[in-house]
């Protein structure tokens, strides 16, 4: 058996898709449509309260092509509150005009591949705290999907040696941290939770070094022989002041 | 041919995996949706009855994401008695509000890998009977999940000898004891009754020790080489006195 | 080019899978309701009456979980037949409540494998008909499953000579000629007619004989090495006298 | 790379697959369903005209099982008229009771590999003309289903040379000859039209002889290495005389 | 770890599929329906002013086959713009008639393998900008597919140095030009925006072109040990002229 890695966990984090039934949105009146935006910029501003308190963060994002219309991701503390939160929404006036159509269930992750060794507790290192309880950025563009390690013949992720495993790490890590500034990763940890090993992040002001950023990786042995990808979902921020001129239908 | 592993088999196990429709049950009037709590609380009731006269055991539990709204979990000494508890939810006042996602059907199992000889009838052992005939842990978490051992290539687990799969599931056994205490694990075998060849539950007061604990059997040759896994559903617990909330709506 | 395997074919079957939509079924009166089942029931005796009259036969179970509600399973001597039953069926009041879920098309099969040399016409010989013709047993219990022969790398089974083959068969063979007198296997073959090669049902009146069954033959070389497995669905039968209370709402 | 089969291209080809959805169509009067089937059987008869003029051909099929009530084959020389065919029909009032299920597009395909030398253009001679622009047969049962051929490690169809694929292919010839009499084979090219790279349209008035010969096919190297099989449909011949009882419901 | 590939890349792209929901279309006034065919062909005269000011092009392709019957491509010069583009859409008359059956997101791209070493800015290039920023073509046909580049066992194409895939590709290459003049091809980079690594769109006034071209590629080494496709998508230009014949119902 090998080692297994380590890893650091912090926030849980439910990433929500829906799409809108426009024909049906459209059937309410404008008054009652009105209402329902109103009841939806409330649950986001009480998730803003959260969010200031530092208990927590999320982001809405407008995603392009069929796969959905919308992108929540939520992070809390504690898997209750994002049941919580799903619950709360699930009984607003909007999401009966809304057809979910995919979601992942994962925490903030760290791992002790890239980690130098310490007697510190890393739960008390504010720059890990800051990595595991994020404020989510108000980028431009978001991109989310989930992955797995291959477990396949001779491409067994799971086989390798620790010392491998890091080597194989610290040179995929190089690519992303050459995207510092430019590109913004969140890795969420899935195993047990969802389909896949890992869910992925990204946040960034130019949506194609989204595009760059993950060819470049394909090129990594870590993703070239190791990688299996889920589908991909990309996105325009969709800031409560836009969401009026979203929702707004003649 | 490689020999057969034996299993000691105790209750037939019915998980169900359910969505709420919200749209339609705010359509009730508040009387109606009493009404149908109060039906379904009844049946719960009986479930609860059947439970301590040590007749099978349930667990109700609130998935996290869209794969569903409830898990059912059902355990009875017979196949025709789930069909019974299937058919009997199915013709409730609260099913007409549920979309069916996912169920899965086995039979609670344990497998001679790790047993010692013995002349003994196990089914007469009360360490063994509590295995095979369980009351359900009322633990703040769920997860499920179904799994296959891989006939793949050189990764066949059904070409290993018996010795060597006995070996291998022993370290692998290893890693789940060391979890004792944190979680909880039920085995359901499904050869013959389901899509997979095994579904597995987990319960835990502390839903990371879930990722732990699978993340580290990953790593393990058991899981490396041999496992190949379908859907990962977690959730928490949903107990017969916060239904009444998770069911309330304005 | 291998030899390829000969068969005997005999009565044509239909594998139809339904799930009653409850909700609907609840919409209706209580006469209308009796109507609905008076009429299957009529089919049902029809069935009876051909089956009498060894010109086919059915089974009716009533399915685990949420991949169906009902199978009916429908021998005839045409192709034609099948499709008039299914169709006959598809226009009752009963078929407006039920959605189809899966269905398998397929004919009674035997193969050379485990056939003696004669000079006889088999297709005269008793013991052979009652198997090419079969009717099927009123058992507690039925377990249906497709499966292929794979055909993956160095696990291809149509490139097997036909002695190696029948090496391999003839050792399966063994494993469920062990269940004699606990399971009844009925094997259909359905290259041409589905997207599997065949169909396998079995009927118990012990339901853990089937993931006994299958489960042992799983470490058998034919099943470990080139067997490739569709859905399995299992369930209770479901006698005419059965039906009311299994359709009755309040 | 390897030297690629040149084909010669006949009519295009459209398979439609539909379900019929009986309980809406029970809703109607029998006054607008007789309309219905009237308007559809205008559709038949003008394509009949078609037909008879040798500018296409059609076939209508009943389905066995629940993957598609009919199927509707149409051969025609543009891929503007399938399209209007398709649109043509799906105006009707039958089509508002139809729900697809699946369809194939692809055009009639000979290959070069049991072609010999000539220097005739082979678009003039006639006996290549009848199976380029062939009159659909009315045999009594019909078999669709597409085809990839393998592109998978060592089994890589497209990797081997002019010559070894010529060499399998007439021992796969061989086979289907083998049948002449008893089954007509339509094979239609999709690469770059639909998902598979070949469709299968098999004719015969022996249902069984489909099972026979995609059986033995299948331990033929072509088959049994390098061929890759999508759904497979079956049914029997649905005659304009017989359109009105497989429609008539009470 | 190979190195990556270098891209240069244009205008932003949507395919967007859709279905028409007959029987809901028919149920309209015609009024009604002339209002939203007008509705919609305002939208595309917007959209052909924006074509003619050289910031975007678009397609709409009436597709053959049940996939869908609608293909709308539009390139912009944002990703905003698209989403915008599809909110404006969704929320027309005509959307309330049509069902989303598959997207694609995507940039144009132009990839290093075959371009010569040069100190100019490429962006600036006239030529590569004509490719970068392509106008549609106003083709009879076009067809659209996904891809992949494997990475499985032996065949990894992000496994191979630079030079084996310039080599490759250039041979590759070697086909498409081939057809120039018959087929023009655009290719989109979908890494980190959708599901395939890129989006293959294909234009002729010649249908069978298509075919020839991707069954020619096939046998190629690049798209033989290293192609995974998706879906193809074939269809004929549905004209702005052609539109209200196409929506016209009796």
């Amino acid at each position: 058996m090998s080692e297994a890695a380590q890893t650091l966990d912090g926030w849980y984090c439910l990433h929500d898709f829906r799409s809108i039934d426009w024909s049906a949105w459209k059937l309410l009146t404008s008054d009652e449509r009105q209402a329902a935006i109103h009841e939806f910029l409330g649950l986001l501003e009480k998730w803003t309260v959260t969010e200031n308190a530092e208990q927590g963060s999320h982001a809405l994002y407008s995603i392009v092509g069929q796969k959905a219309d919308l992108m929540l991701m939520i992070l809390r503390p504690t898997m209750e509150e994002l049941n919580e939160i799903e619950l709360e929404f699930n009984k607003t006036k909007l999401a009966e005009f809304s057809i979910p159509t995919y979601s992942y269930v994962s925490v903030v992750e760290l791992s002790n591949y890239l980690a130098g060794e310490s007697n510190e507790d890393p739960y008390q290192n504010p720059h890990i705290r800051s990595r595991l309880y994020p404020k989510l950025p108000q980028a431009n563009y978001s991109c989310f999907y989930p992955m797995d390690k291959r477990r396949q013949g001779n491409d067994n992720w799971y086989s390798l040696s620790m010392a491998e495993r890091r080597d194989l790490m610290k040179s995929h890590g190089l690519i992303g941290r050459s995207y510092a500034g430019k590109v913004k990763q969140i890795i969420t940890g899935s195993v047990g939770f969802d389909d896949y090993e890992w869910g992925v992040t990204l946040f960034s002001d130019d949506v194609l070094q989204f595009k760059k950023l993950v060819y470049e990786m394909r090129f990594d042995e870590v993703s070239a022989r190791y990688g299996e990808f889920g589908s991909f979902f990309v996105g325009n921020r969709l800031s409560d002041s836009k969401l009026p001129s979203f929702f707004h239908v003649k």
